[in-house]
């Protein structure tokens, strides 16, 4: 089936509804399964497609953001709907430029696809506006008020910058895409080297969603570079108001550093760096030790481990439970079989990742030995607490399907290793009855280290819903204020502009009288539909 | 009335509820009405206190946040009472301190007060929770969804520093100390040299409301200290989780660069620098031309144009209704007294901004010569549009009562100066019914420019209240998506946290079972208030 997709694909970016071939560093993408390269070739774009890019967004904006919700919220449905017209050559292209099962991008498909119809509902719903009205009140005294309205609106071009690991939920039409779209930004992605092909391929589906909608073409533009280049062009051109990145902690600090030191620095959305603590309390462990460390071993080897929220870390009080667990859970790992991960350089860095904490920790496990380089062998280290806490290494995120076991001598200990862990996306608990008392100690503590706390369950697996947080304190991410994930993914791309005694004629429909849009709006500060 | 004050004031700081005396430099707070100094002396504070106020908050942190919205909006309220309770000596003081009018400083108290007591009603009201519920869905194919609920925590303890130029509703119990108590962060707040007397007064009242309150001590210090030194330790401190400021573009910068040089970077919202355009149309300025000039030198020359909304700008087509404008401007000017300024640094840096833009355009009018060094004589200045998109220094903003009048030669001359103004706090809007077509043409650019866009009126007086955007793009302020006035400014110090799977008897009330709090919660996306 590979063999006749390369075929469809033309090797070029598309710059603003324009296939543009790349002038740089020429690029393949590699199928890690197969072990072999996969035509055709893409070439690295430069400043000047930056340039032309970032232009026709900010050309595009005015007459993007004028479109009403109806309209972005069937702009987004069409993107959907092309992405669907597309799926078997897509879900083949993916699957061989990813090496990730076919089960799990079928899955991503309708991931991605759900996301942007959330946001064409998020958008029919219409609270996004957050509409405000404190009507005049001309007989107060010692002076009247002014009739005061509020709404928010879209900051301007946003760079999007896709991930390795999430070749379509978090790439050229992925979350961030989706949410910045929807907030009524247009968009300029770099796509990312791993999957070219299927960059290629989503973007022309959003490319061809602009088109019949009627759209201006630089709405969308797709880029082919490196982050180093092409992506601080990006970050850096005046023209783009908001970043969202998804990616290591290098890369993205690496932007936030280039967007706050640009004349006007503008907000760096940065999903980086996260090994999601689990945490085994002491009723949890005793009474399901064993069934707990096998559960553990499928989170952490699921897609190769190579999920933002992979459990990288676990601590527990030391004694027969935890015995239980490692036991149960190195046994698992040792029928693991090495999977592969998604491109060559980033097996690599798994490897020396693996190594570094060989030298810092106790090895306990590991998956079944890799048949190629390509593929990642799970690992599984132990250590105390005061090493852990006194190591910063301990910290780093390890890529891939490796997990530390942090054993701790008391309750007081878990506690202070909670309290010395940097911050993350997510933190779980597995608690039984008898550990409610220590939980709610322990929750105070991680609500501060993390955006979401699991009980029971695993991290990998993010829901795509209102609720969702998909964030964290730094270095999980670059503004814990926020989430990548779900509806309020959209407030990033927006900001409030209040109307003073604005004439009626003159108001957008958000907050006219008579409220056209039928929108809950805080009149006075109380929700109302009136 | 002032003889009295003195002996009420000790001249210290206080941290975490101790009065301590600093280390570092002498100063005392200056009358420019009088041009005397005014006693007690106090000294700047160095690294040990901020450590000691730094310690004490994060000490506090837990406890603070754990009050109910209830007991927050109590101690907003006993804040608002002490400060009332001791009104008299506090406007005296605070009149001596900034040398602005009684009736000014009166109302600003009243500002103070309504604003700690618009941020208790806040926190009744509570949607500031942010609650969100997508019940658990079991029989979900081919996954269960698990129970996911959100809610807003607040990020930690807050920096805030004092203004100039409000020494009541910008400063120790202002807006952002209000907006940082209210979301549960503890606060420690950067005194200015300006009003040391106005600042140890009211943090008495709000150390008496924490004591009453039984919240720890450490959730509010005071410190003296200049920016450069104090203020970065205090922003670079790990335990600083956020930052407010209202100052200068120089000071706001510094703060914004320091916070994002930190191993953990933070959100700082700087309100800096903004010039205010106002834009007389062509039909309101031929109606009513002087009539707008005698009214625009009102708001201009209103508190020594000492305002962060100032109107520093005039954009207008040139002809016979501009020119009424100008002449009756310029006569307005001319009986204009020169009034004291806050300090006499700010004094020296108006007449030196005065300065400036002599060299750079045509002075047109000027008010009533100063009487004193500390006196500010208000100036009026014009150019044209070309000269002024060719100058960065015409658009510098000048802190005080001067202001440059651009003549346009049509409409597309107007409308490219509005492309080319920097970010904005506010934009006016003057037009008549027959400028309604040419007001929709503008109001498109004018949104992208700034936070507030009136029509009429003057942008002097900014309204606290649901509706109300203080802020704006850069240089306005550091950060557009939010706003440092009105009841959206407490979204600045939260941040969301997903509860999955969390035991009914650890979540917290906003998103429990049965809607124990009372709240307005979005349940599967959609507002409810079961």
């Amino acid at each position: 089936m590979t063999a006749t997709i390369p075929g469809t694909l033309t090797g070029e970016m598309l710059i603003a509804g324009t296939p543009v071939r790349g002038t740089g560093k020429e690029v393949r993408a590699f199928d890690p399964t197969a072990g072999q390269t996969l035509e055709p070739a893409y070439r690295h774009g430069d400043s000047t497609h930056v340039e032309t890019a970032c232009a026709a967004a900010a050309e595009a904006f005015g007459a993007y953001r004028a479109t009403t919700s109806e309209q972005r919220a069937q702009f987004l449905e069409s993107i959907a709907a092309n992405i669907e017209a597309i799926k078997d050559d897509l879900i083949a292209r993916t699957v061989a430029e990813s090496g990730l099962p076919q089960a799990r991008i079928t899955g991503e498909v309708g991931r991605t696809t759900g996301q942007l119809r959330l946001f064409a509902s998020v958008l029919r719903e219409g609270s996004w506006n957050g509409a405000r009205i404190d009507p005049a009140l001309p007989d107060r005294t010692p002076l009247p008020r002014p009739d005061l309205r509020q709404r928010f609106i879209p900051l301007g071009p946003v760079a999007v910058f896709s991930a390795s690991n999430f070749p379509l939920a978090f790439s050229v039409a992925g979350g961030d895409t989706a949410s910045a779209l929807a907030a009524g930004c247009p968009v300029v992605v770099k796509a990312h080297d791993a999957h070219p092909g299927t960059s290629e391929l989503v973007a022309r589906a959003i490319t061809e969603a602009v088109a019949s909608a009627g759209l201006p073409a630089g709405t969308f533009s797709l880029l082919f570079g490196t982050g180093q280049e092409l992506g601080i062009a990006l970050v850096t051109d005046p023209r783009i108001k908001a970043v969202g990145f998804t990616g290591s902690r290098t890369g993205g600090t690496a932007l936030v550093a280039a967007a706050a030191a640009r004349p006007e620095p503008i907000p760096v959305y940065a999903e980086m760096s996260s090994i999601n603590p689990v945490f085994l309390l002491d009723g949890a462990l005793n009474s399901r030790g064993a069934e707990l460390g096998k559960a553990f071993v499928g989170s952490l080897t699921m897609g190769s481990g190579q999920f933002c929220t992979n459990p990288g870390l676990v601590i527990a009080v030391d004694g027969p439970g935890l015995t239980s667990f490692v036991a149960a859970a190195a046994e698992a790992l040792g029928k693991a079989p090495a999977t592969p991960m998604l491109t060559p350089s980033i097996a690599r860095s798994y490897n020396s990742g693996v190594e570094s904490l060989s030298e810092a920790a106790e090895l306990i496990g590991r998956g079944e030995a890799a048949g190629s380089e390509t593929c990642g062998q799970a690992a599984l280290f132990t250590t105390d607490a005061a090493s852990f806490l006194a190591s910063d290494a301990l910290q780093a995120e390890v890529f891939g399907s490796s997990s530390l076991i942090v054993r701790c001598a008391d309750a007081d200990e878990v506690r202070a290793v909670a309290d010395g862990i940097e911050g993350q996306l997510t933190v779980t608990v597995h608690a039984d009855d008898s550990d409610l008392d220590a939980a709610a100690k322990l929750l105070p503590v991680l609500e501060l280290k993390a955006g979401r706390i699991l009980f029971g369950g695993w991290p990998t697996g993010v829901e795509v819903c209102h609720a969702m947080v998909h964030g964290g304190p730094f270095p999980a991410t670059s503004d814990s204020r926020t989430t990548s994930v779900g509806s309020r993914a959209i407030e990033r791309y927006l900001r409030p502009v209040c109307y003073q005694d604005v004439p009626k004629s003159l108001l957008p429909s958000a907050i006219a009288d008579g409220n056209p849009d039928d929108l809950w709006r805080r009149i006075d500060g109380q929700l109302s539909q009136d």
